[in-house]
């Protein structure tokens, strides 16, 4: 059983018999409960590639302004973004990862890690929609992690 | 700027100026398309502890039989869990982890040591709900990687 692999020697400590997620010690589940939505996931890529306001998130993420809105006063209230005023006529807020928010980043380099062994064929435009069996290939991802 | 570091070399190869994550070539967001839902995450953390039935799923999480079966069937669409027969009378099935499913593990993974870092103390009933700054401790994950 891959149980033990999984969550070593923690296994015995997350019981999994709760039926809320808040009331779940498992990490996984505390996680989730920070950036378990895909597009916070998407808005914190952003984040680590640089982008630091809402019309820059807005164009990249092509996300409605509202729900933009909402993920972002999410990720603040959450702890994984600071919002820091950078003009005050007109007021203007940025958004900066916050230092939970960068150590978010090796969530992140697992996530690009497994797509591209999974679903970035060579050829940009022919997505590999279905593969099941991973096309192990070589990656260029920068791991020079903290 | 901390974009060379989270995508290296390929970061010329996903522009983000698509408004559908479906259009976007960035593996995080190919990634997310399969797997971007909480609940999702939740049964590939149950599957990687050994759970298969439907009944152990819905036991272990809580979770609606509607929500569950919806997600279940997307698991197996997207080809991260394999349906297998194992009784004819009663009819029933359970999910057992593909290839793709497996190798999942590395992200699950880093989400355990996210959550282990800022969101379990050592008293297992007082979580930091608002730490920002890390309380960098020992883990115990085993990460015997393929």
């Amino acid at each position: 059983m891959q149980s033990t692999k999984l969550y070593g020697l923690h296994i015995e400590s997350y019981p999994m018999q709760h039926s809320s997620f808040s009331a779940m010690q498992c990490p996984i589940a505390l996680s989730l409960e920070r950036v378990g939505e895909w597009w916070s996931i998407m808005i914190l890529r952003d984040a680590f590639l640089g982008l630091t306001r809402f019309d820059q998130f807005r164009k990249s993420l092509g996300i409605a302004p509202n729900i933009l809105s909402r993920r972002l006063r999410g990720l603040v209230n959450t702890g994984l973004l600071a919002k820091s005023r950078y003009s005050d006529h007109p007021p203007r807020d940025e958004y900066l990862l916050t230092e939970l928010g960068r150590d978010f980043r090796p969530v992140l380099l697992a996530l690009l890690a497994w797509g591209e062994r999974h679903f970035v064929s060579d050829e940009p435009a022919a997505v590999e929609r279905t593969t099941v069996r991973p096309t192990r290939r070589n990656t260029e991802i920068t791991r020079n992690q903290p």
